[in-house]
């Protein structure tokens, strides 16, 4: 099509900006009936009660960092699993590659459902303790959230998206809201901190402000459409929208309003040890990443790319995301598929017509707030001190990410 | 707490209607800490890919109707099964969980994703041919969409949720709007319908309005944020928000433009043969169901409840859910929980304080459109001259459920 003149036609159907172009080069002319695979696959009763993925569709999750690294309680590996963002559609991640953090090695609490209690418990009037009936039967909310581990993006040259974002997901989580628990057993407005305890022995007793308890700290036991996976915490789990995943304590067991900031197994190393500065440096992001074209993944040819990632903050809501196909010389806003909820992946996409020649992709996130993702230049020194010592820090690495697309349509991380 | 003396302490709090006021009478106050289970699951090569429930959570589909009924062409029990919708939470069904629906025997295709391909043809200007990776290009979309069998509710007297309900689902489906793929391959101002034809011989070949085609429709290949499962198309379905759910073509190879309506084996027995009529009568709903406490279920005495439950409209977004808790005398407005999307499941939910005597459970919703469900008395005669019959009807039996809470606790289908 002469770009001087364009189809009337194209404006006349509206809407889509590649209409009637032909724009995919490698779009084949119909041919008569397209072929029939005459595979069948015989339905059996656990098709019936619980169905599967196809035997084509391989993806999965990963070690991180990849091969692992021993527990500090020498059980064995740590059970570090990232989510295979390369292969994401859509805001949810689902449950079964949800990532995962441990710190107690390889070992997860089995736990029956019946038996497991959630005590609230210090300074409230009335001390409690919840069967997992009782959380029922409490008014519920549902809301699309990320966890992001404090330890994504430990190392800025990691290879693909998976190895260097795949520690944040995103889940519609169902449960009630800390502050309808709280309120129930009347919790003392002297009491300016909470401690969540899980029941992992080294990990998710944290120190929360009672601020972010009362507004929207929920205490979660549905997962996208069904009871939390025994990973992510089954039967119960805290969510503390927006701070980063250690916070989110999995297992449930109590939650202590105290009188001040205590110092815990989870603030060890990657926490600031000064409980204001600390409590300043929970929120992740602004963050974003572009999942195709992305690390390791091969383009076929030049022509049309639909350039997709995912944007979050701890901020609030995504409020933009750009996208740069030129190594940041020029911008364009990018589209933000569905709705932007606040803490919750946002996806976006842009439609892009590579040249075949070398270049640099990019994306950057604003949040609500207006706070925006960094250059890698503003953040690099800083980060790169630390890379590789296995803790991230407060606030973490949320400068945006490069992706180089070489002239064979290979996709390598910028960073190196 | 006195009733004429409200807490003050209670709006300082602001917030849950609940608060301070120990609602639960089964909620035990705290006795120190919670116990440990001790037991601990160790973490396999399998988990790391793929995790999977807990052990002690076992809800399961189930065949649809009860028993299962012979395929028309001799290949065994139809593969039918519902949802357990008396277990779900929030919007999501999750994709191990979603109804099924295929008149194929037990046998479905298995498909080998690269090999795939969908062909846009008839009247066009440009027949093209679309592998996968091609659909991948092209600028996508995710929505949340619920799709319902026409076989749902095929028997009014049906004892649980899921039996009466179970053939609906929602999720997050991404794919490429059918009008980018219609524009692209040129249609022709004068097609009014299209074909859609998938791999499955007997089943979803239907006949669309192209307005309908062009408007909403996609062709989705992913669904809650990774590939299609095999149960519900992989590797690429069709969309047809609020449309019953024969017209979702699974395993999409075909779309044929079209100058007339045509009749197909998906119109058999249950569409109207008349076309003008036919096409007035594809939409679902508006519908609603109380999915807790629901027909089968137990309650274990007085006091607060969360009511849970779904509603949908092929309408378009539902804007008021309704709940009475004494057998239709007073109605109440349940709180939407999150978003009401278009064509998508829409969970809401009432705070019930239950005295422990017998009463019915009822919910009604409204749509964007200003369509209200319907009382069983306005459609009852019509249905019940049809139950059982195997096949719904055009717009199919949305009346209102009402679930009898005997005043031990029992619950059951109120229509007997």
């Amino acid at each position: 099509m002469d770009s001087k003149r364009p189809d009337r036609r194209r404006f006349l159907k509206g809407g889509a900006a590649l209409a009637g172009s032909l724009t995919l080069g490698a779009v084949k002319p119909a041919l008569g009936q397209t072929p029939e695979s005459g595979q069948f696959i015989k339905g059996t009763d656990e098709m019936i009660a619980y169905g599967d993925r196809s035997r084509f569709v391989t993806s999965k999750r990963m070690p991180h960092p990849p091969g692992g690294r021993e527990s500090p309680d020498g059980f064995g590996l740590v059970f570090h699993v990232a989510a295979p963002l390369q292969d994401s559609v859509g805001m949810i991640t689902p449950s079964s590659l949800h990532f995962v953090g441990t710190t107690r090695g390889s070992y997860i609490p089995d736990i029956d459902p019946t038996e497991h209690r959630l005590m609230i418990h210090g300074m409230v009037d009335r001390p409690l303790t919840f069967t997992m009936e009782d959380l029922k039967r409490l008014p519920s909310v549902t809301r699309p959230h990320f966890i992001e581990c404090a330890g994504n993006r430990s190392r800025p040259q990691h290879k693909s998206v998976q190895e260097s974002h795949g520690m944040t997901s995103c889940a519609e989580w169902t449960g009630v809201l800390l502050s309808v628990l709280l309120k129930e057993a009347g919790v003392k407005d002297s009491a300016p901190w909470i401690v969540a305890e899980g029941a992992e022995e080294v990990k998710g007793a944290s120190s929360i402000p009672m601020a972010k308890a009362m507004d929207d700290c929920m205490v979660a036991y549905g997962m996208n459409g069904e009871a939390l996976r025994p990973q992510q915490g089954f039967p119960v789990r805290l969510l503390v929208p927006g701070f980063e995943g250690i916070f989110h304590s999995k297992y449930l067991r109590r939650i202590k309003a105290v009188d001040r900031y205590y110092m815990t197994y989870s603030d060890y190393g990657h926490l600031n040890r000064e409980p204001e500065r600390a409590a300043l440096g929970y929120q992740i992001g602004p963050k974003s990443v572009i999942t195709f074209p992305s690390g390791g993944q091969q383009l076929p040819g030049k022509g049309f790319y639909q350039i997709s990632g995912l944007a979050w903050s701890g901020g609030g809501a995504v409020s933009k995301v750009e996208v740069s196909t030129d190594g940041g010389r020029r911008w364009m806003d990018a589209e933000i598929k569905g709705t932007a909820y606040r803490m919750a992946h946002t996806r976006f996409g842009l439609t892009w017509n590579w040249d075949g020649k070398e270049t640099e992709l990019l994306s950057r996130c604003t949040d609500e707030l207006g706070q925006v993702q960094p250059a890698r230049a503003q953040v690099a020194e800083f980060f790169n001190a630390r890379a590789g010592s296995g803790f991230s820090v407060p606030g973490q690495d949320n400068s945006i990410q490069p992706w180089r697309i070489a002239s064979d349509g290979a996709v390598h991380n910028a960073i190196t």
